[in-house]
This record gives C-alpha cells, sequence and structure tokens, in this order.
C-alpha cells in the first residue's frame, strides 16, 4: 500500500477496534500480564542508572518486582525480588548506587551478585541447604540500546525475532537504527507519566497519526505531512521529514543540539518512529533520541517512563535542552490526555462491540491481531 | 387502610425488610443499573441549566455518562457521550453554555446538535461510512416539571404510566401536581449531598416517618403530625398540616416567601411529599418546591443533588432564602447520617436476614415488592 | 528437642511455608474470619476502657462490630451492634463513659444494658413483637487478665481448653502466669500500629527468633541468647535471661519500674513470652506487661494495639516509662517493617509454592497444621 492509495475512497474500509471490555476487565489485564508482560522481552532499566556492580533498581515487570543489576565483572544481571527463606523483597529501596552482595533485611540471607547464596546465619546446621539451589532466582537480562532487558519466563523467545524484528520490519534493517548509536548516549531528561488508562489505548494512539491535526499543533508544525493523518510508520523505513523552515526538532521550530555523528543524510531532518512491543516507543531525530518504556500496572493504569538521550558531550556541557525536551512533553501530555478521557468510554454499552478504525488507523488492526494471537497462545 | 387504624394493635404487624446483601452486594448493584436505572425515566438535569441551543450537562445515567443537550430548536436531546470513532467522552468538561455541534477533541469527529456525524477528517475517503449511522446515539429524552428526563433503553417504558402514575397513586390527580407549575420555577438553591449508604436506604428513609420524631426536630415542629409516626404519604392527596403557630416552611416556623398563586386553598399550610421511582423526591410546599435526584454511584454510594425552586420575581428579588433551605437542608442531612450509619450493618450476620419493619413503614414493602419483580424482570 | 540439638546439623531440617496465596487471597482471608476469628475467643477490650456501667467501647471482631460494656452490675456484656428493626448501629461513637441504656438514634428502639428491648414508639400497638427476642444479640464475653474476650459465635469453644490452654502450652501451668496478677495492673502507655501485611505474617514473626539479632539490636542487648536465633518459646516455661549488666528491660539496659510482687525467683531477670492463637502476644518482664491484641482487617491489613502494663501505683507515681516502653515499641516497628516488606512477594510467582522454614522456625509448622486444620473444619 502506498501514501496515494489512502487519497481515494476504499468500499469496506471501516474496521472494527476491540470490543470495551478489552480495556476494562481486570481478568483480560491479568492474563496480558501472564501471556504478554511475563513472556516477552520487557525493556526494563537504562544501564546507565545499574552502572557499577552492584548497582541496583527494582522494577514492576508484570506482576513481579524484579532487581536489575551489574554482576562483579559489569555484566547485567537480573533476579526476582524475592528471599529464597521466607520470600522478604531483598532489595527494599528503588535504587542503590552499588553493593558488595544482596542481603535480605529480616534474617540476613546473603546472595552474592550472581545470585548465589553466601551466608544465612546457622547455615553450617542445614546440610541440605544447598547454596546453588537456594540463589535468587534469576531473570533472563541483555543490554541493547544502552538498556537492559529483561524476560522473566522460564524460557525467554528469541530477542533477534521479537525485539530486532520489529527493528527491521519497520526500518528495513537494524543498522538504520545502530547509526543513532543509542547505547552511547546518556540520558538528558527524564520525565514519569501517570497515565489513568489501559496501556493499549496508549500503545494505538502512537500508532496511527490520524489525531495529530487535532491535537498536536506544535508536532504538525515541525512534521506538516503529520497533518494529513497519516502516521509515518506507514511504509518501510519512511521518515517524517521537517517543515521548510524548521532548524529543529523543538518545540518552536529552533536550531537543536549537535547531531549524532552516525546519522546518514537520508535520516538528517527526518523523523522515525518504532514500536516495539509490548512496551517501546523509540523516537529517533537527528540531535536526540526519545525513548518510551510503559509499565502497565493495572487495566486502568500505565506508569510510562519517558528519556531524552543526547550525546554526552551535549549533556556535559550543559547545553539548553528546553526548547528540545518540551516538544515531546507537549505530544506525551496531548496523547495521555486524550487517553485517559477514552478510558471510560470503555465500559459504556455503546462501546460492547468496540468502535471502528479508518484505513489510516490500520496498524492498529494488525496489533489486535498480534494481541489476540498472543492471549491465545 | 386509614390513620386510626394504625393506633391500634394488629397481630402479625411485623413484615420483614430486604436481606442485608441487597444493600452491599455488587452483582445485585449491577442488576439494578441494568433492570432498574438504565431501563427507566431517570430524572436528570434541571432544564435551565441547559437552557440555550447546545448548552449541554454531562450526567451518570445508571453505568453510562450521558450528554444532555438542546438542539437548535431548543428541544431537548440526549446522546451517549462515546464518540462513534474509538470511543472518547465528546463532552468531556462537566457542562457548557452553548456550542454549535459535538466535537470530538480527539480525531474531530464532529456531530450536530441532533447527533449527526457531519465532519471528520479524510471522511470523503470513507464511502461505506454513513453520517447517519455513525451518528451520536440518541438517548430518549423528554422534559416535564422543567426538568429533563432521559431513558437510556432501547425501548422507553410509557412515560404516562410511569412517571405520572407514581403522581397519581400519590395525589390522585396530576392537576395536584400541576397547580404547582413546577416547570415555572428558578433553582434559589442546589445543595449536592455525597450519601456513603445505597440508595434503596435513602428511599426507604424517605418513606417513613416513623423516625421523624426521634431525628427531625426541626420538622416536627413544623409538621406536629410528623411527631406520630405516621408518614404523610399513608393516604391519597394527604397533606401534613403546618402547626398552629407556624407561618411559613422555614427552620424556625417564620414566614416563608411569595406563596406559588395557582395553590389551591387546601394545599395552603400543607406539606406533600411524591417518591417518583426509582431515584426522585419531589416536596411540595405553598411557597416552594423541594426536588431530589439521586444518582447511585455504587452498592454503597449515592449523589443526591437537591434543589430549592422559588417563584422567579422571589429569586430575582433577592428574598432572603436562608430559613426556608435550612429546614430541609437539615432534614437532608439527620437523614443521610442515618442512612451512612445504617450501611455498615447490611454486612453483619446478624442482618443476613434482613430486620423487621412495623406497621407505619408498610410504604417500604411496597417498595420492596416493586424492586423485587423489577429484578426478576 | 533440647536447645544442644538445634546446633547439630540435622537432615531434611528444611520445612515449608504456606503458598504465598495464603497471605494475599480475599477468599482465604473471609474463610479465616469466619473460621477462625468469628469461632475462637477474641480478645476484645481492656476492662478498665469499660469501667462503668453502661461504659462501652465497639470493636471489630471478625466482620462484625461488637459493643463491649457492663450491665448495672457491673457484668461484662457484649452484643451485635445491629438494632434489630432496621439495623441501624446503636453505638456509633467508638467508646462512652457511661450510658444508662443503648438507644438507637434513627427511630429511638431502646435497650437495656443487657440489652433486652425496653422501648419504642408505638411498641404496644405491636403486639407480636415480644420484648425478649428483639433484644440486642448477646455475644459470648469473658473477663481475664483484666481483658474482655468475646466470641461471636453461636457455641463459644471451653475457654479453659482454647485460651488457657495455650498458656499451659507454654508455661506448664497457669499459675505461672496468674502471678503476675495482669487483672490488676494498669495501661501505662497504649501504641496503635497499622500493618500492611497479613495477620499470619505478624503471628510467624512472632513465633521465630532466628531474626533477632539481624533485625533487634536493641533486644539482643538486653536478652544474648536471643542473638544466637533461638525462640524463647522452644521450650516449656522457658524464660529468656536478662544479660550479665542489664539491669532492667528497658531500651539502654538501665533499671526499670516497681516489680511485681507475685513475680517469683525463677521469673524474676527474665523475659517471657506466650502466643494465644488467634490474635494475642503476651510479653511477662518482672517489672510489666507487653500485651498485644490483633485486629485483622483486610488480607493485608492488621491492626495491633500494644498495652505496656504496670503496678497502679507505679503508673500514679508518674513513673518515667520512657526507656521502658521503647524497648518494645522499637521492637515492634522492626517486626512490623519486615512484615510489610514481605508481604508484597505473597503474590509472586517464586512464592507460589511458598518459602522454607528453618529448624530454629518449627513453630511456624505447627501453627501452619492448626491453620489447616481450622480452616477445614
Amino acid at each position: 500500500m502506498i501514501i496515494e492509495q489512502l487519497d481515494k475512497p476504499v468500499a469496506g474500509s471501516l474496521m472494527q477496534t476491540l470490543p470495551g471490555s478489552a480495556y476494562t476487565d481486570a481478568n483480560v489485564f491479568a492474563l496480558e500480564q501472564e501471556k504478554i508482560f511475563e513472556r516477552m522481552w520487557f525493556c526494563a532499566v537504562r544501564g546507565s542508572d545499574v552502572a557499577a556492580p552492584g548497582a541496583f533498581k527494582t522494577v514492576q515487570v508484570g506482576r513481579e518486582s524484579i532487581i536489575v543489576s551489574r554482576n562483579r565483572k559489569g555484566e547485567p544481571r537480573a533476579f526476582f525480588n524475592v528471599c529464597r527463606h521466607r520470600g522478604m523483597q531483598v532489595c527494599s529501596g528503588e535504587d542503590s548506587d552499588g553493593q558488595r552482595n544482596f542481603r535480605c533485611g529480616y534474617h540476613a540471607w546473603t546472595y552474592d551478585l550472581d545470585g548465589k547464596l553466601i551466608a544465612a546465619p546457622n547455615l553450617t546446621r542445614m546440610p541440605d541447604l544447598d547454596r546453588q539451589d537456594y540463589g535468587l532466582k534469576r531473570v533472563h537480562v541483555r543490554e541493547w540500546l544502552g538498556y537492559l532487558w529483561v524476560c522473566v519466563a522460564d524460557e525467554a523467545p528469541s530477542f533477534e525475532e521479537t525485539v530486532l524484528g520489529e527493528v527491521v520490519d519497520r526500518l528495513g534493517e537494524v543498522s538504520n537504527l545502530d547509526r543513532y548509536a543509542v547505547d552511547t548516549l546518556v540520558v538528558g531528561k527524564r520525565i514519569v507519566y501517570n497515565v489513568k488508562a489501559n496501556w493499549k489505548l496508549i500503545i494505538e494512539n502512537f500508532m496511527e497519526c490520524y489525531h495529530c491535526a487535532t491535537i498536536h499543533p506544535e508536532l504538525t508544525e515541525v512534521l506538516p505531512e503529520f497533518a494529513d493523518g497519516l502516521a509515518a510508520q506507514l511504509f518501510v523505513n519512511h521518515g517524517a521529514a521537517f517543515g521548510e523552515d524548521i532548524k529543529g526538532f523543538t518545540v518552536d521550530g529552533s536550531a537543536g543540539v549537535d547531531l549524532l555523528p552516525g546519522v546518514n543524510p537520508d535520516q538528517d531532518r527526518k523523523y522515525y518512529a518504532i514500536t516495539v512491543k509490548p512496551q517501546i516507543f523509540i523516537n529517533m531525530v537527528p540531535d536526540h533520541i526519545i525513548f518510551h518504556r510503559m509499565f502497565p500496572i493495572s487495566e486502568d493504569l500505565t506508569i510510562v517512563e519517558c528519556d531524552w538521550l543526547y550525546l554526552p558531550s551535549v549533556v556535559e556541557n550543559g547545553a539548553d535542552l528546553t526548547n528540545s525536551v518540551e516538544l515531546f512533553d507537549r505530544v506525551n501530555r496531548q496523547d495521555f490526555d486524550v487517553c485517559e478521557r477514552t478510558q471510560p468510554s470503555m465500559s459504556s454499552r455503546m462501546y460492547t462491540g468496540g468502535g471502528v478504525l479508518v484505513p489510516a488507523e490500520h496498524h492498529i488492526t494488525e496489533f489486535h491481531a498480534w494481541h489476540g494471537a498472543m492471549l491465545a497462545s
């Protein structure tokens, strides 16, 4: 399908959404936790937030509290945050800059940075307690784009097929993302949003630009083609071009900061966006990356953590990032506002059978098909 | 049954109430939403609150958010507050003084004041999208007594048989209410109460005066026969007479404001009360009307909106309504307080089989029979 | 089993805990309310808090609001706090110093201090309303150790076999507790704790001292043997001896207040603790008693009321109790903190099958067996 086709009338053009209950039923949400968030690769923590050996952050993945950390060699490690003795959360604070081991604060069972049980009171009197068997339960972990991705399932799906596969589908090849060298960038700004809406409403919102003209005046000023309501994600490796007078991806179109050196000429003055299911949005512009991690908390609450990533030199030199950050912060607030105003209608009798999708929203249909397949798996 | 009979001992005089679970079970409440509030006529909004074309209020009717408004001709209109596209609430604020059309703030689907879809981005490219089919879903609406009554069911019951029927049962003929010309009056005062009790406890409280001597000292001073614990509602067209020294229906018995001109001599110096099931109380006194609308929110929370209605000239001239309003405001607070202190006991083992009703409370038995019939229908 | 045996390795030494769902499932909690708290003797109120005839306190026992009071003769009385007419809570405030009767604030049904219905409006017109039948429903009540214990079941279990039986199991004979004359003491301090944890976590914590070295530095200073992680409750009538330089059971080991005169030489300079299932801990030291009552509110919330009891003369003379109270207040806060940090893990997949118990925690295994037997009964 090419963009011009969407200009012409299409018979049978309307598709159904999911039924309203998919967004309000606590049982559906529990199934999503089990079959999606606790089974797939989940982007949990920025690697630099746990830079040193023994530094950790605790993070909610599905229904589990997970410790994300590094061992003595600096390798990423992740564990269920549950002591193997009586279950207390081994890491209680939200984070730490670095510690030698994980010591449970209840009975002092102590684990090394690879999770092995190394000490406990009276341990010598319990010969049948194997220190390896009673180590902290490991969680699959992998570092990519400077983030620590975890999978709490016993068997992790192929990272290449799932995570990288989404990048290939969108950009043609992973090298088109690699050029941004996201892992070398640093967090210039982080904003955490509490969104009172189902996580799928947020994904669906991100998957179409039919709403852009209505709610995103600043964004459509910078990216004029977005005013046509046609999502930038429609075409393999299509980037949305900046407007003629636009100097940078900023709230007022003023110049941005230093360009990312790997960006190639095709990518300059363009905006690309990728959705990595189930919970990541990556937005690429020539001088920074906007990286969203969603943490679904309940059927009607989602926490979204958004990082603005820049060249280390830009951040170190104290460059003014205000206009740069404010553009997508406004976009986020505009999007999350409509998601929150959509959530209550999901329980209306009028939405029992769902609503409709116009042709420009066809990515949502694919998302719904994926969602159904995951729940049925 | 005449009032004197209640003075004499009656064998088998005690009747059972509903079981406690009827007031605490979320499933019972969901059934009431479906079978009562979403099926019957529901008094939603004072007409003057949506006076101009395009003025609207959003209101909770059963589990639905409903837009109550007027079209260009000033005719009442009501709609499900759900955009036909992706479901967002079309009207997000609680009210507006008047607008030309209803435009969804998400993708700009726009409906005229009769609900017809009149504009949407790229609408011309979607030939199978019939503008009438995708209009805002209409809700039955009718104006009476100066209020807009809605029915969210597909088929509305007869307004005459249900709403007017209740008036006839109580007053003998509708003309006994018509004389108060309630539709011509204006709101002198409105108070909204959040009552942490099941809606049926509030109705049951209103249906008997056995409690009046205990909790309503001001009311029994004005209406001495209420001290006997015999409800004014017992007899067709019976009004409770003011006490001898009482000059008006005020907290201290002082004179009220200008009489409503239609009130006939029989009705002067008397208080009448009607319950219009499922959620309306109308109190009539010679110089004003006290009109309660209940909005059941959950099995243990009910919002009650109470209007004090006077002649337009009284309100325009800035008459002091303090004593007039304070009488029933106190009655309301006294009643809602006992309802809130009754709610917790509904889950006690002692109330599994319910409590008992004395003869003066026999209207409650009729209410329970009606309630059972509605849920079974 | 003697204490030395615990020093040696024991094959098969690890036992399983309950599964995590036992601490998080609302259905399990409802069953516990029904089969444990509403069936057993429940220690509700300090007798001196309802000293005079007609003084009362309302207290939550299982799912019921219970009035605990005294009749004209000063005998303890307890009633369901539910009016027999329409169910309103007869006693709305939390307590009163004394009143002549219980009068429901809704319709003035009035009960004497033994619960008999003595007055109601129009009562003479209701010949079939038997005043005894419609009295406040009595609850079993018994005074022991200066507390009023109630049982809301129709048939109360034997107080001797259940409550006193626990004391015998722990101390060998009831006289070892009687010597403290707990009923003659007075409340020098009361602290109420809201603990966001299941009640069983609190009991399990109290049943083992394996955690003492880790979280109770002040307590192990006073009671050195606690640092070994061996619970004082392991042996019939075993008391934990104070450290050599410890002058009293205080936060800094300084001297306490006047000794309880009945304490015998074996009991001096020792700490004893008893768990009386399902909700009482009694801590005995030579100069005071620390008495915990737990009120389980939901599967993840427990209110703990803790009394520090001293000789009347000590309290009357205004002795400084700061160091005395602070020791166990710290112990309480340390314990409740780990309970609150354990509660979230109970819903982790890692705790589906529970955790493990080391030999020093074997009392918890017995508690779990008792718990299973109660729920199955």
